[in-house]
């Protein structure tokens, strides 16, 4: 049996990780949050979640390396520094780092990146998404993520591709974004293909924020017995 | 049998405004192009069907009033002039004037003023609309008159509550608007209303553009035997 | 402050509606099991709520009747008997009898038939619904619920047109039922009505069961200052 | 430039066949009913495009193999003995035969397929088809299509998962289908993949019976300078 870590387990994804755990049939190995002994629950774990803060990944990628225990990262806003922390981290431990751990979204990222490599330029790309009434930021992250999916699939970067301005223009090739809000809407997502007389819908919809700790524990159970190196969420799917 | 005849017969629209009447079961009575005798033409119709231009309004006004033949305008661009002359005829005859003759969008249009009537304003209200990659405006005339309906049904008028800014950011009781474009979309709309946990979505979907004609023949022959007076579509159905 | 009681409060639905009263700022005046004693919570309630079961409907309509309490009934499962009893009790106290007490459902059952009322036999009306694997009957009683509506709007009961056989053959005027089953998915429900050339698409998605709570206390509330009578979900809506 | 051969030129596939040709930029060397000199037109033409009946099928491949001309063969209705001919002409010559020629539903096709094969058994599948009022077979040929790339992901046919009754059970691991009727849709197509929490939609919108001719008409350029063998659309597609 698998004993699963987690660093930053007060916070409400902690939580949800807990949760997932114990369905998922894993050993929840002991939480801890920021400033507790990582070490010694890292040498306790076979795994590590890590949904804390930017702050403290250094520190918590010490712990892991020390104990030579694989570590997945959801913890969001990293930065250039941060990347340069895991890859460094990686030649010693394996690690997933992913802004997105639902298995889902990573999926639809996939199929949306071999669709648009797959159609000519003669399909127009379009992403929607709708989420609740209070998320300020738009487009969302995720929807963004699809975006660049689509636009690798062309061989381009998304800036290269993105068009925000809303006035019904579209360049040949751009890549446009509809944002919606309202209600509780935890997340819906849709990449629109259209060419003249038909049209590709690939979407995903999620009812609430667990499965981010269901996909996160998943991959962290993936990842247990893996060698140095950084991983993706791609990997777990084995896309 | 009614005879229907056709004043800016010449244009695609006119030429779809033939095929819907004859599947109605009606009988074309002729149609003119601007400059030719359009009171002849009125004198040999029961009902009068004008897709034409705004400078000839005034014209056909005068036709119609002459032959005492109801008439059903479906011209767009008309301002506040062309209103004052519509006015005016229908002291003498029937006139429907209409900027969508599609059956479904307008039966839709009532179906979200009611809702929207009903809904408190912890109920949120989005139009999302998808066109042809051809389309330069956004959002669509048809979005514009969904979301009036659904400010209407709140007491208000759309430019109180329209917020056409996509940050993400949604004031209380404001409406929502977003457009996609791609491929060759006749017309999609869509208007979410949601709350906390729950959505309710009132659509429609336009395979093609003969659904205007159909809808204004319908309309036309609903007409026919009306008295003087200005009638809508909402009249047509019964609403 | 409203005082709301509860029947049946020991149930998944009873929990709900606690935090239902809580959060729209009502004061739950208490709640109790099938057996105890209803007539005193009646008597400390302006209204009550009862979510428990077709056998204890005659204890509860009397303690209701009783204290003079109106009293919203949500409990399901109950025949033609249980309305006899309840259209009795309805000459003392107010009351409300509902198999879905969403607000959204109620609201486009209401839109759903006045759709159908204005539009011809030429418009094929299709119910679709979508619920978690568990769901074992099919279609919905929501579906069921839909499709009345759009029967009535017809001016036919929904047996006079419904068809369940799934070979793609459909009469002409009849109301086709489709089911998927999948997931967790709460309940989602769409109304298509197609005809040459466009549809009109009339839905609702639940996110979670804690709707049909929301909306009863908000029923109850409503409820609470009317006279002796039988009172629907439309009435609460202001259909 | 391309000369497009017709085999079946008469029917209203042929014609559409005929425009496609020519807004692909590409050259229509000419087009025969069934009984013609199928021989002729094919050494006249570089690629030979057959949508025209099971019967004539024998005498075509011959003409194509006489000419050595490649043939795109779009005829349903075939069977067994068709498919034997099939592999026995692409020993001289490169064919493709498709139930369905549209890039959109082959791309589809191949995604519905990698997405099962990634997601587990946790993920419940269903096929959800709407086409026009007068189609009477149901689910339609493309829906089935669509379920046997889902059940191909899985590692097993489709007759060992699919189940078509509509009471709402589903064995674990089985593919359900829903099919819906009604005005004139030219055929959607959606296939759900539902798991706790989160769903994912993969669908198709054909707008009109055109996409077919220009899909069937892609893929015939494509194959015009093929040497001998069977390819598919996925070949097409680059899949």
């Amino acid at each position: 049996m698998t004993h699963v870590g987690i660093f930053g387990s007060a916070g409400r994804m902690g939580q949800a990780i807990v949760i997932a755990i114990e369905s998922a049939g894993a050993t929840h190995s002991g939480g801890i949050d920021i400033g507790e002994d990582e070490t010694a629950l890292a040498q306790a774990s076979d795994v590590i979640v890590d949904f804390s803060s930017p702050s403290a990944l250094l520190a918590h990628l010490a712990a892991a390396r020390t104990a030579k225990t694989p570590i997945l990262i959801g913890t969001t806003g990293l930065d250039d520094s941060h990347q340069a922390m895991i890859d460094d981290a990686a030649h010693d431990i394996a690690i997933i780092q992913a802004a997105n751990t639902s298995l889902g979204v990573n999926l639809l990222t996939a199929l949306i990146e071999q669709a648009t490599a797959r159609l000519g330029a003669d399909w127009d790309i379009e992403v929607l998404e709708m989420h609740h009434r209070h998320k300020v930021d738009a487009p969302s992250g995720t929807a963004l993520l699809l975006g660049a999916a689509a636009a690798k699939g062309r061989g381009k970067s998304l800036p290269e591709l993105s068009r925000f301005d809303h006035d019904g223009r579209r360049d040949e090739g751009s890549i446009g974004f509809a944002s919606l809000r309202g209600g509780s809407v935890a997340g819906d997502h849709m990449v629109i293909l259209a060419t003249e007389g038909e049209r590709i819908e690939l979407g995903h919809r999620a009812e609430d924020r667990g499965i981010f700790a269901r996909g996160a524990v998943k991959a962290a159970l993936w990842l247990a017995d893996k060698g140095p190196g950084r991983y993706t969420m791609a990997d777990v799917l084995g896309l």
